[in-house]
């Protein structure tokens, strides 16, 4: 039984007509990055998914990650799965090339990334934290650190963790206490680390944590942290491994979802102290951080796309067989799919689902040229893009893939609840993904407050500004004419909430707080429309010219018009909620005191 | 500690203020009910659940009922308490005086039994589907049926269960294939049923199934289905038990949430054929059953109010204990719950929870008027309102009640995805509440179809010129205009969708249905409001007469403002969606095929 099939033509299609994958095969060391090339990755990615890992999903959530003595034994067959995983050098896609990596563009990792998120979130958690840790040695650490680490790390050999969170410092890293007292040519860490996923494992020989800490003569506050390698295992000077450094996980948690993801307490320093090497210059720890935040954050948004896709696929296949009651309006036995509100429900996980891929390969695009381009300028203009995109995809993506993982259990009427089918597993797993890397609201208040409000809505009317031209393309062809209507109200919407926000955040900031939520939900729901009508105008050419599969681009016309009926309207109401925020606050503070 | 409190102060304050509690003390039979009995009743089941039921909550979550050798096996401390539950003669509430019940009317029992639900849900499934199978058994069983098991089933010393969904017949009851063959004073039963809910236990000696099955010359469909009791143990003529019926669990299912609910695969006949006894008349099983489908639809409602509840109290206080973060616009370490988001996400909660439980309240008065009025035309005219607000307190209170306790995850951050926090219980235990007793699909179309459409909207209007009233009151206090013209415009919007739909359901069925769940929402997002409104008008009359506790009265009114530009906003957006079913239909025909 096939349980997912990769979406590779829907990405194909979004890569190449939305997302400008020509244009990022033109920027410098992307040269080779052709769609055959990003085809045929897609192609071999999808089989591993689907044939190896996906199979593994509802294992690891029956049967999830245990601990015993400090140890932890991963899920039946999660060990062979990321020995083929990191054979097939899918860690190191977007990796320096000097240290073993790739080279790589985010335009293909990020649909590489979707397909491992629906084959088994649980599994991909782990070459994700290890990408973190990989990337926070590439930018900050020494040559000697590199040297020693990164390529065992992007080969798969070892894998990464990044230790941030402390019992009293979650959302406010301000708040960090472990220590690190210099020791010779290393520090002595000392502290415990709380929600580290994949601390523990049974994958590999090593495991390298990336850990938070406080110098003792460390300013107070975020000026204060600095940032740390901490080998499992101390590594000798010929690459062997030497001594079990002095960092233990001490239990693992008892969690709503993802159980297959190990997510550990780890005891650094119970002993002697734990062995720690500075990641680049002391009290920076946070800053390289930060520079890490974009990447992580889109990774995040993709596990929402990722187990949206796999909630839908498996929600379509138990509609279009279940036979229940009499469809209004049709003759005989018809599978559910049929009803007119299992129809909408489908439509809405689909068309949301799309609206989300399509939002993050434009994302992951403005990535590749903020890093890339060779015009300052232009990285400057695209840097701004990203940063303004990233809570939105980060925070819009998964609140919607927990309302359409939800659906999906809906879909399945009573077996839905029973654990057994599978469709639960999907709701629970998308659990976390508006928590961690950063809850939704503080998404929101980023976006509200560091990426409109600060520069005046520059970033954001220039975003606004190239939805017009969406719109007014759209409303020039007279097949589209009704989906650049919908789309223009929206787009108006978008842009009087942003007009909004500049005029008042500053006045009265925790009253404009208050809909920071809906804002960023506004911004999501008329960008999810913006990728979709440009999808739609895209598909729209190729019908016109009688090229390729007709099918497909009237599906997707089909689909972005039941997005624009039925998700796009919400804007109206966002923006009225939003203008209440005065009001709303003081509410709120005459009720809860 | 203290895990949850009976917030009788404000179910009383709705009972008299919004619900009428004179009006239905006035009813024949409930002249005992005033406010001093019913304020009695609440304190001490809210007493029972607060030091008895609420404590055993999470140990049913993570102990839940257990299954081996056809018997069940209940979570820790359920046996003890349902003991206490039975003594304390809350089974027969509502039931006949004359088997020993108190006769009370459902403005009573409700608020009850959304305390029951908040304690814990798993638990109050059981006494819930005795209640039914009670009301079926008094409305259409014989004299005889009655006398053998009334009395027994409303003491509490045997419970009952509702026997109707098969493994191809869940929301299509017409499928229904379980056989009743006559053999003599009797039936034999053969079939198997799912989803039983305490369809086996150790509570009691003696389990009484109500069970829907077919006679050998019955129609088919809908029209040959017939109802019978089948009890765990034949009953000997002095009342004593006799053989073991060939009626037995033969597996509990595993389900996301309410652990502590054994959900039962029951397999009758599997021998020489169950004995069962005929209730009421040949063929008129799914007859009797939609007589008890308000009372049924009523109770699932009140479940989603009472995890909402327990929800909204668990989130406020941890977001009044826990610090984390600088509180913009306000000084010092302050707990979370001062973060604009956070305190928006409380009072969404807490805002729509009280909505929820005011509207529950308002159904049970119609009902018990529906029932009990001395004038027939009354008794039509509240049966007429009673049957337009079940399919939304059923609905609507269940998708908010999941909506409210996702939300309550998210005020834990991290920690509410750690299953020993208890948030993430109260989102899987809801995820049910949607889909029993027919799911949120089922209600909308039996809204707009059979409610709303059928009638040419009568009974919907008249609602909304009861609305009206309710505007017309808050726009003439000057201190509640505001909330007036909100409401006003809301209910608009509810009176165009409901002509909308008098026009267009006729003439494309299909398409209106593609909004049937976007009209339960704006009716129950309407309706929440105009209680809300009502409770604000009776709370600023007391304030202006220097009346009761004025900051309650102050948070009240505070709470409904919060509502009115929070979540009645929402009604605009959902007006603009109904109407575009036809289009949505034709995208969802030309996506899926």
């Amino acid at each position: 039984m096939t349980v997912y099939v990769a979406p590779v033509k829907d990405m194909m299609f979004v890569l190449e007509e939305v997302a400008g994958l020509d244009e990022v095969a033109a920027l410098p060391g992307c040269e080779d990055v052709g769609a055959d090339l990003v085809s045929a990755v897609l192609d071999e990615a999808g089989r591993l998914a689907e044939e190896v890992i996906a199979p593994l999903n509802k294992t690891s959530d029956q049967q999830g990650a245990t601990f015993a003595d400090h140890a932890v034994k991963t899920s039946p067959g999660f060990k062979d799965a990321y020995k083929q995983f990191a054979e097939g050098g899918w860690i190191g896609l977007t990796c320096d090339p000097e240290y073993g990596g790739q080279g790589l563009p985010y335009l293909l990792s990020i649909p590489v990334s979707e397909i491992w998120n629906s084959a088994c979130t649980s599994f991909a958690l782990c070459p994700m934290l290890t990408s973190g840790a990989i990337e926070a040695i590439t930018h900050h650490a020494s040559d000697e650190l590199k040297a020693i680490y990164l390529p065992k790390m992007i080969s798969g050999e070892w894998t990464g963790t990044m230790n941030l969170t402390e019992p009293n410092a979650g959302s406010d890293l301000a708040a960090v206490r472990t220590k690190a007292v210099p020791n010779g040519d290393h520090y002595l860490i000392s502290g415990t680390k709380i929600f580290i996923t994949y601390g523990e494992h049974d994958y590999t020989d090593n495991i390298i944590h990336l850990v938070l800490a406080r110098l003792p003569d460390a300013p107070p506050g975020v000026k204060g942290i600095s940032l740390f390698v901490v080998p499992k295992f101390l590594v000798n000077a010929d690459g062997s491994l030497g001594a079990r450094n002095d960092a233990k996980c001490v239990s693992i948690e008892h969690k709503m979802g993802i159980h297959g993801s190990p997510t550990a307490v780890m005891a650094f320093g119970e002993g002697a102290g734990a062995v720690g090497y500075l990641v680049g210059e002391a009290n920076r720890g946070l800053e390289y951080m930060f520079t890490m935040m974009n990447h992580a954050r889109l990774a995040v948004g993709l596990e929402g796309v990722g187990i949206a896709e796999r909630s839908y696929q498996q929600a379509l296949g138990y509609a279009t067989e279940r036979i229940q009651g009499r469809v209004v309006g049709r003759e005989g036995a018809l599978p559910i799919a049929y009803h007119p509100d299992v129809r909408r429900m489908l439509m809405s996980m689909r068309s949301q689902t799309e609206a989300m891929r399509a939002l993050s390969l434009v994302a992951a695009a403005a990535m590749d040229k903020a890093e890339r381009c060779a015009d300052a300028e232009e990285r400057k203009r695209q840097q701004a893009r990203i940063d303004l995109l990233i809570p939105v995809v980060k925070a819009w993506c998964t609140e919607q893939a927990n309302e359409i993982a939800y659906t999906g259990v809906q879909v399945h009427g009573g077996m839905g609840f029973i654990e057994e089918t599978g469709a639960a597993q999907h709701q629970r797993d998308a659990r976390i993904t508006t928590i961690y890397e950063g809850t939704t609201g503080i998404q929101a208040n980023d976006l509200m407050g560091r990426k409109v409000a600060r520069d005046g809505g520059e970033a954001a009317f220039a975003l606004i500004a190239e939805m017009g031209q969406t719109v007014a393309a759209a409303q020039a062809d007279a097949a589209l004419k009704t989906l650049g209507d919908t789309l223009a109200e929206a787009v108006g919407h978008l842009k009087e909430a942003t007009a909004w926000i500049v005029a008042n955040y500053g006045s009265n900031t925790p009253a404009a707080l208050m809909g920071a939520n809906h804002y960023l939900k506004l911004m999501g729901t008329v960008a999810g429309g913006w990728v979709l009508v440009r999808s739609a105008l895209a598909a729209q050419t190729k019908l016109a010219a009688g090229q390729g599969d007709a099918g497909f681009y009237k599906q997707k016309i089909a689909t972005t018009g039941f997005y624009a009926d039925q998700v796009l309207p919400l804007t109206a109401s966002l923006l009225t909620i939003l203008r209440r925020g005065e009001s709303s606050l003081k509410a709120a503070d005459a009720a809860l005191g």
